[in-house]
């Protein structure tokens, strides 16, 4: 149960963090900066990484708990609870910043600048790249367990730097969920719950590849 | 004693760095940007934690220093001179700054951009977080505490990037109230005194929901 | 073999992220701006520095694997090899990168703003400091170890930051390679192949003046 | 005398890097912008600590020579040593830039934009702030010491950051020196020489006051 309010708590603040920060930007003529949404959302993950990491793993993320179920590191009766808290933590987000921001009318919902193959393939290789960090940082040895947060807020911060403007830097289905439904924004989203999935099952096999299977994935759920 | 000194020094930094850049911005154009503005608060926190963390704590913050002392983690007969420590501190760094900039009305005061209540609101939402995140890295396991502040600068610096144009991003009545009482300018000044403080306690209770009661919770006062 | 496939997995997430950035940065109005590009060639090098670093080295870049073999401590029957990993991975993302962004000409292939020899001559700069501090930090202590990633990955980003506007910053010929190869624009190639060698070079000379050739030089590829 | 190769080289890539991007943000429409360029100041600080820190201990500045000899933790007979190989190293950067850039006027020299009061008294309390970080992460707990680097550079970023603008934030009489001379810009010189020294060793009292003169002054040089 603590697991649950820890993925719900973290993903709350990612997204309150995230999208408030892309709402925010919007409100107040853009001084927020892009530069500086991308970095919130880095920092964001960093700091929930030493927050609730030990608690839950600080998945956060419905893509990121699929592919460590793939990679056999966690079991599949906590699958369903862990995304129904990422989603719940998420829309209370999303709420929290509709009653804080009534005239917004996208809360940071994602949508793609260019064609929907475009910001498919983007959120596909986004997420296969963040998935192969996780799993590295996470099986691998103990000092790069002590970087982990760091890594991985790298490389939230950086996706969402260079591939932002394209498609959102979504590689999140909760993250995108919770403001689409909050602000009735449903079109595509489709592919923001679709691509990050698939990216993520990719990454696992990639890890395999570069780690060996043995490393990347662990029958006895390691890192739990 | 030295305790207090160092209490006084950190909030000192704190707040001439992180005012002095909402000041200096003001002044030349806005060339330190809010970007800049975000990261020298989220820098400064994250350098004097490493400088004074094992001297004092490096609560820096009236809100923090309760925030502890309702986690049962810092005893009551030291949380007014705390306090007072990081008054000064704030105060001292407030009267430097308007000696050397007398032309800058507010001093880098905190004021809501919206309503009162959007302010409190995201100020209340912010503190708890960052509460979180404290109690969290100070009780956790070793490798985080190396880390610690890392992800608490980082917190410090990703709060004031998304929410500094609604509420100012205080979190802090230290940091409120130095270029306040000194630049005159009190109003508003209640807001930024009782909702870091409410979102402080919040933050006890949802960290005890994350990691048990047990662990963020230290009748001994296990962080000093 | 799996060495192989960490070179190419991180060289490709290097130049996909990072001239991706130079790109997209191109296309939608320079909203990442040069701070973002920068940055993000920083962050990515960070994060696979602790993803495949306790694999393959995590060299990412000719010039660097052979400064590890100048050094002694990389074998030469493996230079070639690596190399090839590198340069094939980078053209994969330059690959990627044209199928998504069919209009942009260049895929960021680096440039000189001015001379040739300036250019030239600020690479072998760049270079030569970059092969310093990798040498160094994993040569060092066990601490400086765990700090490694965030040591290189800083180079990378302060490299990129002030020297991008003049040479376009690439320290690394398989990252100027690709965009080149793909894009078609070979002109000056040969400064971005060269320069970075002859740096690297440079850099392992420097690195035994400071820690002596004992600390630089391992003749039995103590980083391997 | 690797050590003063390891002073002369760290402070050249200090100066390199950082007075040069002062330069390419003036030549090249301020591209880099100042954000960029204090950050350029904090990386590679951060980087020369992994780097040469456990050479020379990374002083890279003449002000915090002394400093340490204040603290007693740095021997007299090495100090003007020390000083000369870091003006040595901080003049050839400022030779190969002017070689590089012969179009630039100041070649990143520091000047006040206010009052030279204010600008003395800026540089002071800077150096202040700057050694008693740097006098209290290298004696602490082993565990800053790992974080040390990351300490540093973050006060060298945001004070940058927050008082470049003001003063130019050199807090280190190498850096100002070696522009002006190659430069022929004096004015003011006299400033940039005396104010970090001031403030470094006010810094040493402060640091004693806090962690106490055992912690920060240790007779044997532990530092070292």
């Amino acid at each position: 149960m603590r697991k649950l309010v820890a993925e719900a708590f973290g993903t709350f603040c990612l997204v309150f963090a995230g999208t408030g920060a892309v709402v925010v930007n919007d409100l107040h003529g853009g001084v927020v900066t892009h530069v500086g949404v991308a970095l919130t959302f880095g920092m964001v993950v960093l700091a929930m990484i030493y927050t609730v990491g030990d608690v839950s793993g600080c998945h956060l993320n419905p893509a990121v708990t699929l592919g460590f179920f793939a990679a056999r590191r966690f079991e599949w009766p906590r699958v369903v609870p862990y995304i129904l808290a990422q989603c719940a933590g998420a829309v209370l987000a999303s709420l929290v910043l509709r009653a804080m921001f009534p005239a917004h009318p996208s809360l940071g919902a994602t949508l793609p600048a260019g064609t929907a193959l475009q910001s498919w393939v983007m959120e596909f290789v986004l997420t296969l790249m963040l998935m192969v960090v996780i799993l590295s940082v996470s099986t691998g040895s103990k000092e790069k367990g002590i970087l982990a947060g760091v890594a991985v807020g790298a490389v939230i911060a950086l996706e969402a730097m260079f591939a932002g403007p394209v498609s959102g830097a979504s590689m999140n289905p909760a993250r995108s969920l919770a403001p689409a439904v909050v602000a009735g924004r449903l079109d595509h989203l489709w592919l923001y719950l679709t691509a990050p999935v698939a990216g993520a099952l990719a990454g696992v096999v990639v890890c395999g590849a570069i780690h060996g299977p043995g490393e990347c994935c662990r029958p006895d759920g390691a890192k739990e």
